[in-house]
């Protein structure tokens, strides 16, 4: 057995030791298991003019966009795409990437250097981590939403450029950060604030525009937001959001964008026909809130800023248990552990979707309640 | 104005002021220009069997995954094109990305860690760079397709795990990597050599199985081997292919892969089409090499080991210039300036398709001759 051999079988083994191996687990198309795992909140990906847009799109451009951006892998679609997202979210322009994984990468990197300072929140999503590190910027984490500790480590950037990582919703834990006045302290020391849309786009503010939206900051100087479109838009991609000097010094700067295939046309298509639909249909993001806010309270765990209620659990076993145990009554929820936890807590992750109808939805509630009775204090 | 939007300025005059500021042209869905700069060698991705299996995917699944692969974000569709990936190319496993650039990062960053030693080509494309930057290990840059210097780099590697990156096909300038001797050298110090398949898959080797499998190499233990579904299979995503254990540990450990949504259902079906078209037709990529061998001697430049065809221009502005003489009439070729290029040399990129017709083919042949004429030696 090579050394490689050998090392792989003692990673794995020591994985299993401590509960925390995984493996893929393929579903078939007519699964019928109510899934509140994944990131679909609106159910828009399965929506018939979404999945006709998405099939119309490859049948009319092909299957993929067959070379970079820069090159000739950029079509109308995508332009049409980014024109509409930027007047959704009112910035003045945006960026469609192929993953919202390569936006943060992109944004990032392209702001900062290794003389530059970045500031990032203890809890954001791990591609803007991996974008930190990237930059070889100099790195400082400060606890979670705590615009003190941002201000203290802001006034220690002398003249470095400095950029400020966060979330709007959080991934894992749901809650929201205090995006005001974030931007506001990142004004007073001319540093830019990067806020990832990933979950709050579609699901909070004036008919889903998200969190920089509501909180007024659409059109702040000192605000660039980054989205996926692979939750509450469906699809897949991501995209990065503001002024159009932002978005040509990424075209011509971002290296996960100019050596990158551009995003193939379906995904493409089909995240622009959710937000058309979004757009016509503005309270569909309150029902989230209002289911969500239902089964917080039904679980005795606080209420969720987006679409994620978080259920802590005493150990990744137990947390596996008690997703086994919904699955089997056919509803599947998230479990993290870690390393996909901010905290190192084990934890059911629960979506409020709004793809249900009420009569699945109260089935869901129905097992979830009994399922976390039977596992969170065993 | 605040200093990044004068940043952001200065920036963008730099570049204007180096002819190297650059800006997407959309392209048009019934746009009929020949399309010689795209990296779909076989023309898969817009033919008419592969644009069906997306467009039916997308009305069956939906058009997204809808979470992590991990979560519930893996179909059966990517498990079916793992299995035939692997068993096209001759390995024992295969784990789909949502881009090729989410495979390198991944491959190289579960291999390698602030402890290792990564030993690089000095031509290898941007994601394997970044990848190994995020990595945190030492990088040791080799002159491009230098062995000995691999080896003399792995004698100093000490008891430090040491990872060699390499492309098999290089993407800018069409050569091929010594391979057989690369893995031979990685096998004596036991090093994994990465061999990144992107322009290799579906152009060389046996019915296009690529430059690991046609140096003897697909069963190597020592040889890890990434790909891109973007290119020659006509759609996006990307792949890694290698040992069940090296899999188990990427699904297990790379973030790029468990913090990422999985591929849309679209471009994976359509990569699966392209690559059952491909099997059924083993001769098609001989064609690329007709095509290019022609095609290189009427331009004096050396053949392509790939579909790639590279011609150095004088400067950034004549390459410019010389594009858009080609695109002018009708022929679209790509032009790679810096950042761009390994070697800094601004140069026209001609892919050799087998997607058109004979007398397309030669159309574009006879403008090409014109222009490399009228621009190379000015
Ligand atoms: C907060 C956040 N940012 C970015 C991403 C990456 O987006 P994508 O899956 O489109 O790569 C995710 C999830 O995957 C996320 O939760
Ligand atoms: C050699 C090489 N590797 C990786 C990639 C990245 O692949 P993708 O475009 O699928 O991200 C590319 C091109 O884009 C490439 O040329």
């Amino acid at each position: 057995m090579s050394g490689w051999a050998a090392w792989f079988a003692e990673q794995r083994t020591a994985r299993e030791d401590a509960g925390l191996q995984r493996a893929l687990r393929p579903r078939a198309a007519d699964d019928d298991v109510i899934d509140l795992a994944n990131n679909d909140y609106l159910g828009l990906s399965g929506h018939p003019e979404v999945r006709r847009a998405a099939s119309d799109a490859a049948l009319r451009w092909g299957a993929g966009a067959a070379a970079s951006r820069l090159v000739t892998g950029t079509t109308t679609l995508h332009a049409e795409l980014e024109r509409e997202l930027a007047d959704f979210t009112g910035r003045e322009a945006a960026l469609v990437f192929s993953t919202g994984y390569h936006a943060n990468l992109s944004a990032v990197t392209v702001l900062a250097d290794k003389h530059s300072l970045i500031i990032s929140d203890a809890h954001v999503h791990a591609s803007l981590i991996d974008a930190a590190r990237l930059s070889r910027a100099a790195i400082e984490v400060v606890p979670h939403n705590d615009v003190s500790a941002v201000r203290a480590a802001l006034a220690e950037a002398g003249d470095r450029r400095a950029i400020v990582l966060t979330e709007s919703i959080f991934s894992v834990l749901g809650d929201a950060a205090p995006l005001a006045d974030l931007a506001a302290v990142c004004a007073d020391h001319d540093a830019l604030l990067v806020v990832d849309e990933a979950h709050g786009l579609g699901v909070v503010g004036e008919g889903g525009r998200g969190l920089v939206h509501a909180r007024g900051l659409a059109g702040h100087p000192h605000v660039v937001m980054t989205a996926t479109l692979s939750k509450s838009l469906g699809a897949m991609g991501g995209a990065v959001l503001g002024s159009a000097a932002l978005i040509d010094h990424l075209v011509n700067r971002a290296r996960p964008f100019i050596f990158d295939t551009g995003l193939a046309p379906a995904p493409t298509a089909g995240a622009q026909a959710a937000l058309r639909l979004l757009r016509e249909r503005p309270a569909l993001p309150s029902s989230i809130h209002r289911r969500g806010g239902e089964l917080a309270e039904r679980l005795g765990v606080p209420g969720s800023a987006g679409a994620v209620l978080s259920v802590p659990m005493p150990s990744p076993r137990v947390a596996l248990a008690a997703q086994a145990a919904a699955l089997a009554d056919g509803v599947r929820v998230g479990c993290f552990r870690p390393p996909s936890v901010p905290d190192g807590v084990s934890r059911l992750r629960i979506t409020t979707h709004v793809g249900l109808d009420d009569e699945r939805w109260a089935y869901a509630v129905k097992v979830l309640c009994q399922v976390v009775d039977d596992y969170r204090l065993p």
